[in-house]
C-alpha cells in the first residue's frame, strides 16, 4: 500500500496532491542551483564553504531518494522509467556525485535545472506547450528557408569583413573565424564593441550587411510570434464554436 | 457645499473639469520631478541650489494639500481613501518630507511619477489599458513557458561561459552571478561589452546561446504585440456589428 | 501658354510627365546633399572643394528657379503656396544660402532633404502612407499608454542606477540626467559601454529594468507592424468582395 | 544512355535521386567551405597547410566536373545552360582557380555557398520560398515608405550628431560620413560603443533620434513576419476548404 501511496503523490492522477510534490521538487532545485551559484563566489569565508558543502550532499541524497521512488513506483515499470528521457536525466543528475563526491561535475548540475521543465511538462502549462509546439511545426519551412539565407549572409559577411580589415587589424580579424564572431555578434545586434571595422571599406561591408541581414535574422522571431497568435486565435474560436453549439 | 465643490473638482463624473484638476496636478508632478532631477546636477550655483530647495518645499506643501483634500473629500470616505492603493501611494510620497526636510528621501520621489498613472488610469486611457491587460491574459501561460525556457536558457548560458572564460579571465568571469550579467547583457542583446568571451570555446559557446535564445527573450514581446492587436480587432468587429445591428 | 506647360510638368494631373520632372528634382537633390556630405571630409584637395563650392552654388540656383516656378504656377495661387507646409520648407532650403553664401547654414540642408518626402507624398506611395496613418491610428491609444510606462520606466531606472552607481562611479554617474542617459541606451538595447553598472546592486537593478523594461519599448514597433498588416488585410478582403460584385 | 542516366540523377524528376544528389554536392560545398574557413587561421601547420591546398585542388576539380556535367546534359542546351543564372554563378566558382591556381580570388568562393541556394530551390523548400516572395509582395509599398522614412532619418541623425560633436570629438566625428558610420550602429542598435557622444546637446539628440527612429528601421521586419503569416493563413484557408469540398 505504500507503494501506491507514494504512486499517487509522485505520478498520480490526483493533480492537487502531485502538484504539490512537484513544487517540494522545485523548490528544492532552485534552492541546490542558488547554493552552487554562491559557492563559486570568490571571498567566501571557509566556514560558509563548509556549510555549502554540506548542503549539497543533501541536495544529492535527496535527488537519489527520487530517483529511487521514481524508479520503484514507475506505471512504465523500472525498466521504461530508466530508459525514458527524464529517467536518464535524472540518473546523470546524480550518479557522478556518488561516485567522486570532490570531482570537477560542476557542469552536470545544469541537469538539476533541466529538471524544472519536467515539472512545467507535468503542471500546468501542458496546453501552452502544444500551443507552441504546433506554432514552430506551421512555420517550420519558413524558418528553415530563414535559417539558410541567415547562414549565407553570415558567411558573406563574415569572408568579407575579413578582406577588409585583415591587413589593418591583423590582431582581430586574425582568421575568418574570427570574422565570423564579428558577424554573428553584429548581426543579432549585441554589439560588445570589442571588434569593429575601422577601414571605410570594411564600414560601408558592415553597414551593408546590417541593412540586409537584419531582417533575416529578426524575421524568425516575429513569425513565432504571429504564428503562436494563430493558434491561441484558432483554439479560442473553436471554444467558442463549442459553447454556441452546446448552447443550441 | 465646498466639499461638494472640491469633490466635483477631484473625483466628480464632470469629465472636462476633473480632467483640468488633473492637468493642473499633472504639471506640478513634472515640475517637481524637473527640479529633483536639475538639483542632481554638479556645478550648480548656490543660489540656484537655494531655489530649487524652495520650490521642493512648495512642492512638498501642495502635494500634502491635495492628499489632505482628498483624504477629506474621497468618495470611499477617510479610512477607504487612506488604505486604498493610491491613497498609500499618496502619503508616502509626502510623509517623509515633512519628517525630515534634510533627510536622504530622494529615492521616495519616484512615487511622485507614479501618480502620473494614476491621471491615465482616469483619463482618457482607461480602455486602451483594459485592452492591455486583455492581451497579456490572452498569452499569460505562453508567457509563462517562455519566461521559465528564459531561466533555464539564461543559467545554462551563465554556467557554460564561466566554465570556458573562469580560467582565462579570472577577474570579468569571477564567479556564477558575474556571468549572469554577461548573459542578462548578452541575450537582450544589449552588449555593453565589458565583459566579453575571448577563448574559442567561449565565443562559440555564446554565439549558440546567442543564436538559439535570442527567440525565447524576443518572442514574448512579438506575443504582446500581436495579442493585443488581436483584442483591437475583436472590438473594432464588435462595433461594427453593433453599428450594423442599429441600422437593420 | 508657357505658364501652363510649365504647370502641367510640376503640379499636373498627367502622371507620367510630372513624375519625370519629380525624378530629375530627386537626382538634384540627392547630388546635393552628396556633395555637402563629401565636403566635409577632411584631407579634400583645395581644388576639389573649389568644385564642390562650385556645385553648391549651382544647386542653390536650381532650388531658387523651382521655388520661383512653383510660386509662378502654383494651382493654389502663389499666396497659397508660399504659406502652404511645403512651400515654406522650399523657400528656407533657399533663402539662407542667397544672404550669406559664406555663413555656417549646414543644417539647413537638411531641408533639402525633407523634400524627398514630398515626392514620395506625390508619386507612387499615397496609399501606403495613408495605411501608415490608420494603423498609427487604430493604435495610438495603446501607444500613449507605452509612452507613458516607457516614461515613467526610464525615469525609475534613472533615479535607481543613479543612486546604486553614484559613489563608485561619481564620474560616470555624476547626475540623475546622466544616468537617463544610461537608460536610454540600455532600454533601447544599444548598449554602448561607455557607462556600465559595477555595483552588484547596480547590476542586478540594471537587469530588473531591462527584463521589465524591455517589452515597454519594444512592444510599441511590434503594434504598429500588425496594426499595418490589419489595414492592408482589410484593403485586400474590401477589393476582393468588390470584384466579386463586380462578377456577379 | 549514358547521358541520359546522368540527366536523370542531376536534372531529373525522379525526386528521391536528384535529392541524393544534391546532398552530395551540399556535403562537398560544405567541406570545400570549411576548408577555406580554416586555411585562413594562422599558427597551422606547414603539413597542415599542404593537406588543406590538396584539398582545395580536388574539390575546385569536383565542381568543375559537375559542371561540364550541367553543361552536356542540361535540358535546356549547352548554351541556355551557361546562360541561365546559376550556369554563370557555377562558372564564376570554378574558372579563376585554373587560371591562376596561386591567384587571390578567395572572395570568389562566396559563390560557392550561393550554391547551397540552389539546392534550397530545388529541394523542399520551394513553396516557402513562395511565401517569402508573396509576403514580400503584399508589403513592398510599406516597406519603400519606411526605407525613405530611414534614408531621412538617418541622414538627419548623422547631421545633427556630427553638428553637436564635431568640435569635441573632431577624431571620431571627423565628418558626416563618420557620423553615418554612428548613426548606422546606433538605429540598428548594435550599438559598438567605438562612437559616443559625449556632450550635453549630442546625448539629447541621439535619444531623440533613437525614440523617434528605432520603430522605423524595426517596424518592417515585424511586418514581414506579419505578412508571411497571413500568407500562411491563406494558404492553409484555402487547402482546408478543398478538403470540405471534396469531402462533400
Amino acid at each position: 500500500m505504500l507503494k501506491e501511496k507514494i504512486k499517487g503523490i509522485i505520478w498520480g492522477d490526483d493533480q492537487s496532491r502531485r502538484y504539490l510534490f512537484d513544487k517540494a521538487m522545485l523548490a528544492i532545485i532552485v534552492l541546490s542551483i542558488a547554493c552552487m551559484v554562491v559557492s563559486t563566489l570568490p571571498n567566501i569565508a571557509a566556514e560558509t564553504r563548509q556549510w555549502l558543502s554540506t548542503f549539497d550532499r543533501i541536495f544529492v541524497v535527496c535527488f537519489s531518494i527520487e530517483y529511487l521512488l521514481r524508479l520503484w513506483t514507475s506505471p512504465k515499470g523500472v525498466w521504461g522509467y530508466a530508459t525514458s528521457k527524464w529517467g536518464i536525466v535524472d540518473l546523470l543528475a546524480v550518479l557522478p556525485f556518488w561516485f567522486s563526491l570532490e570531482g570537477n561535475f560542476e557542469v552536470l548540475r545544469v541537469l538539476w535545472l533541466l529538471r524544472i521543465l519536467r515539472i512545467a511538462e507535468l503542471a500546468h502549462h501542458v496546453e501552452a506547450i502544444d500551443r507552441i509546439t504546433r506554432a514552430f511545426n506551421m512555420v517550420k519551412h519558413e524558418l528553415a528557408v530563414f535559417g539558410m539565407l541567415a547562414v549565407v549572409v553570415m558567411f558573406v559577411g563574415s569572408v568579407g569583413i575579413y578582406e577588409f580589415e585583415k591587413d589593418v587589424q591583423p590582431q582581430n580579424f586574425a582568421s575568418i573565424p574570427h570574422a565570423m564572431w564579428f558577424t554573428i555578434v553584429t548581426l543579432t545586434t549585441v554589439g560588445y564593441g570589442d571588434m569593429t571595422p575601422i577601414t571605410l571599406g570594411g564600414r560601408m561591408f558592415t553597414a551593408l550587411i546590417l541593412l540586409t541581414g537584419l531582417g533575416v535574422v529578426a524575421v524568425p522571431t516575429g513569425l513565432i510570434a504571429s504564428g503562436l497568435q494563430r493558434v491561441i486565435d484558432e483554439e479560442r474560436d473553436a471554444k467558442e464554436l463549442q459553447r454556441q453549439k452546446d448552447k443550441a
